[in-house]
């Protein structure tokens, strides 16, 4: 295992004491912070690198030198606020936090884990001044603090950093409006204009044009500046601090991946042919490397340059290797597990991702249906469209980080004839386009919804990316059918239904990461309307589930309760909210105990549609269910440590059924 | 009652045949439809002349002169597309689509009636080629069909109406970015640009600048022009023609009101001392008759003018008087009922409304309050929110047509301690900004959000305004309490609650229209949380309901089971996520049938709440819960005609009851 080295923050406070220029301070726990941050996300596992980095040298200029928090303290009402709409670069946020003392160390290192730094900003973390990660929603958010502090006559303005990307969200376009309307002077935005979104060029995607001239239209005082000068900050800042009669925005144009030559914009996309491939995830042992030594070795030179000792290095302690699901080592009863359930788990190399067939599939299909197009929102690589966009160019609609606009245009081509498929996060298509999709709804068109990375895992993106509201936010549309495969050959299935048999508008529900294990259909499997198949045998009880994810949990718990002499049946029931009546009396006959396991809010989920329907045929008489749902926001951290903390990890799950019995 | 005319589809043939100059032609057409718009929103009782009226010369221009529609057919593929995003003004369109042939005469005069015209436009209706209502869709949709006209090597252009109030939506600058980067040629959008939004100037909500600068910096062709000279239209929609590398945008200058004195908004606003009046609902009958009087004499002089005869009108039926709630004449057994049944019906005088309650309670309980501060995105009348912007100026926002925004800025003001309450119409607040609304939650600071116009009445807007998923779009948030108020006391002290007692955000849906009839609460009555109170007593079943429109009609079913010897027992729930479980087992202990009337979709209302907590309490046995609610999408007409389309109104539910019962 690599080697991770950390700059304490005694080196920070050695930095901040020399006697040096102040830029050049700067500039060096600039890239002081890039070698933590880089350190906390290898550690991680995950993060994002690119933004982080791009942002630096802003981040650190307002906490060092703009802002009064430190004079004033982070409970100060007049304190200066800042926060960044876009939230992925947070680990950036994070080192600079920690540089200053305001997270400790063992905080630090807790990158995406739970009880510690979520991947995404959350206010329960000294130091952050808004949850984001949802882009476009921090120029309104910031308004609303900047104008209450005026309303409660509180000092302290309010900085908010925008990526480049983000703009395509039309959100930003209302804030624009509203702020210079209401001159909400004490307002300062910074673009972090680093010009390349996912993993392509923003004029790629969806081309911002001239921005100055945008902003400049909605009436704000608008600068443009080198983001990674901090003379250029100094000054520009200076300048926005006399303008009091209207919000102001700084385009500070910035290199995404800034201070590691490799992962640097410009080489980063030829290396990689156009696709720019730090911008999330962690590198590879080599890459991270690479970079560590570069930034410190040029830290090193600096520092000698200016007569300093070169940075002492802490070794930290590995984090235990992240695996994709629950870790079974001991029963309901706190007995070791019999090495019979262990071998259940997935050891990696029989894993599969059913993100991975439904993009397989959808190309496969496509070729029978010409009148098949696929729309995307800036996810095009984690939702497994390139393939498509590669084989059908003139189907494939890239639409950037707008979902609203991206599901109304569906809706025309859907009036045209087309057959749309719609591809986003489950959170933001879910949620954010929900009106557009009831409006499409409403004309009784075709459209499917696929929405991506449903459900609690991976947990270490945190709660605006987790999606446990999405079968909700779906359910109550009158002609939506709303269904989850278990594996890859049912998420073939679950396509082919979707495009050739289905009459209504269909929202697949796809986990984004590794299924934990392989859910084992028979050959002979076929994906039958409304009804569900059996797993594995029980006779005390009888266990709904749906998905890779939970689907593996259940058959765990199943595994182990088979231990304690208690047979849980497992039913795959890949249909959200339809239900084939017949089969359903059934198959529920033998049992008094029905649990429906959700990958999702115990609201609204398959749970309810399941209550609804026993009740409707007066089969609850002597049965109850029972869900075990996600409660509360959904944790952060491992795969294990999410399913633990809401207790639905096999274990928990069986324990929670003995117990239930008891 | 008033005597409304008509002029018949023959006086139109006749001006389309008459040897005229084709500009002077267009003029009186329009003027003629504009009479007809009159007349229909008259007989309807509500609908939207102001943008009818400023839209009517561009559309009569479209229909009658640019676009092949009347040359190729409304089915052909290679058709032109016209359609308005803003949609409250499709009553001029119907007039246009009248005129043409199109709708007959008896479809017309069905303006907001079941089986008739929808308040907004529906594709089930000849001529209408998208559902619009729900503001700032429309270039995104028209840009999906302009992309399959091509993509289908279709010929015909997309045409897209829009108002100027809604440019405040940020979808516009999503589907503005994507036009251009896509090249989408074949578009043309043009801003009905009227300059007024719901009651007041748009540059007193939030100013829109300089548009064209706007429209420019997102790299369309722009032009600007009097959109009531058919003459310039003419030769700019011609100077389009020639533009095919980008979509095209004509900002067209118009008078709100167009073409009756009064009505005009530079003179409309001085009379009414700066508030439109003449946005939404129907014209008295001294100011209809006035309106059409001075039309008509325009007309007629015109025609004289050339050489034509004047016009003959045609009178027509007037329609019945529309109630508030359903009629009731005969019983669940189809008798006569009997004079104690009808007595407890609204006549009208003893009515109230629940939001007029509200925004009285605002005011009262902010004076206690001074954090307490109040959103709005151009409702304020609607939600009876100006005379809190009255009395509290400082603290009342006003954020345009914009809910995102209004709902992240209240985000940013509860993170700096205040209380924002957050108001619209539950079916644009629950859905477009739902992503905005989780992500506040997730900070887990206390916002009051506001959801008016919940449920199926009034339902003349139809399905874009009728809000019955609201409840369902909020039910997965884990912090956050749903509550309805049943009369106007019970308002107050929902307010009160949710002010000053809840710990979490609240959703507080509120009926807009009238009560039916008032709900009578004791006068000793205190709203307890998480318990209902018994409304009626009644022995054989027990009924759950909520708001006075639903409430009114458990009350209508219970009193005409009455006669039937069937005790329904009616209960206010007021509480649709919480339930005191002590109250609930005490109130369901003597029924083995529950029912639950929503006034929402069957799925996620109180329904599946109340389910869910009897299942947990094993409380089903021999229980069984029926919901009646609003399946599939709500109908459009009178309040008695919907509520019976759905099955809902007091006869319907009393006949399902003992139809159940058999």
């Amino acid at each position: 295992m690599i080697r991770i080295k950390l700059i304490p923050l005694e080196e920070f406070q050695r930095v901040r004491a020399a006697p040096i220029d102040k830029y050049e301070r700067l500039a060096l726990i600039s890239d002081m912070c890039r070698t933590n941050t880089l350190s906390a996300v290898k550690r991680a596992g995950s993060g994002h690198l690119g933004s982080s980095f791009s942002a630096m040298e802003i981040v650190v200029w307002l906490y060092y030198q703009e802002m009064n928090i430190m004079a004033v303290g982070l409970q100060s009402p007049d304190r200066d606020i800042y926060f960044s709409s876009k939230g992925h670069d947070v680990p950036g946020l994070y080192s600079v936090l920690f540089s200053l003392g305001i997270l400790p160390e063992e905080k630090f290192l807790k990158l995406r884990r739970l009880g510690g730094l979520d991947g995404h900003p959350d206010v329960g973390i000294p130091g952050i001044e808004a949850n984001s990660g949802s882009l476009g929603m921090g120029i309104s958010k910031g308004r609303g603090m900047a104008w209450a502090k005026q309303l409660l006559d509180r000092s302290g303005r309010v900085f908010v950093m925008t990526g480049d990307g983000e703009l395509q969200e039309g959100q930003i376009y209302e804030a624009l409006q509203a702020a210079f309307h209401q001159r909400v002077g004490n307002l300062t935005v910074i673009v972090d204009h680093n010009k390349v979104q996912s993993d392509k060029r923003i004029c790629e995607i969806i081309d911002l044009r001239d921005l100055e001239a945008k902003f400049h239209s909605f009436g704000w005082h608008v600068a443009r500046r080198n983001g990674h000068d901090l003379r250029q900050l100094d000054w520009v800042l200076a300048e926005f601090k006399q303008i009091i009669d209207r919000p102001k925005l700084l385009i500070a144009d910035t290199i995404k991946g800034r201070g590691v030559s490799f992962m640097e914009h410009p080489v980063a996309l030829r290396t990689a042919k156009g696709l720019y491939p730090w911008h999330a995830g962690a590198p590879d042992d080599q890459s991270f490397s690479a970079a560590h030594q570069e930034i410190v070795e040029r830290i090193n030179a600096r520092l000698a340059e200016l007569g300093l000792l070169p940075l002492v290095l802490k070794e930290i302690e590995p984090s235990e290797k992240v695996v994709r699901s629950s870790l079974v080592t001991q029963n309901a009863l706190g007995e070791p597990v019999s090495q019979a359930v262990k071998s259940k788990l997935s050891d990696g190399a029989s894993s599969e991702y059913v993100v991975e067939a439904f993009g397989q599939a959808l190309v496969e299909i496509a070729a029978k249906r010409p009148n098949l197009v696929v729309l995307d929102a800036d996810l095009a690589a984690d939702c497994r469209l390139r393939c498509f966009e590669e084989t059908y160019p003139d189907r494939f609609i890239e639409n950037g980080i707008a979902e609203q606009d991206m599901v109304s245009m569906a809706g025309g081509l859907a009036r045209q004839g087309l057959l749309p498929v719609v591809n986003s996060f489950a959170s933001f298509l879910a949620s954010r386009a929900n009106e557009q999709i009831y409006n499409n709804a409403s004309e009784r068109t075709k459209i499917i919804y696929v929405c991506h990375y449903a459900g609690l895992l991976p947990a270490g993106p945190g709660k605006s990316h987790q999606s446990l509201r999405d079968i909700s936010l779906f359910g109550a549309l009158p002609n939506c059918i709303i269904l989850q495969p278990c594996n890859a050959a049912e998420t073939r299935m679950a396509m082919e239904y979707c495009v050739n048999q289905a009459s209504e508008n269909c929202m697949l529900r796809l986990v984004i990461g590794p299924s934990p294990r392989i859910i084992e259909l028979s050959a002979s499997y076929q994906l039958t309307p409304w009804r569900g198949v059996v797993l594995k045998e029980g006779s005390n009880a009888i266990m709904f589930a749906y998905g890779p994810v939970m689907l593996h949990e259940a058959l765990l718990a199943s595994e182990i309760l088979e231990e304690n002499d208690f047979g849980l049946q497992i039913v795959n029931m890949p249909w959200l909210n339809r239900v084939d009546m017949h089969w359903l009396k059934e198959v529920v006959a033998p049992y008094e105990s029905i649990y429906v396991l959700e990958d999702h809010s115990p609201v609204g989920g398959l749970g309810d549609f399941l209550l609804n329907a026993l009740n409707n045929e007066v089969l609850l008489k002597r049965r109850r269910i029972r869900k075990f749902a996600v409660e509360g926001y959904p944790a952060c951290g491992t795969p294990p440590e999410a399913l633990k903390h809401h207790r639905l990890d096999g274990a928990s799950l069986a324990s929670r059924i003995l117990n239930n019995i008891e």
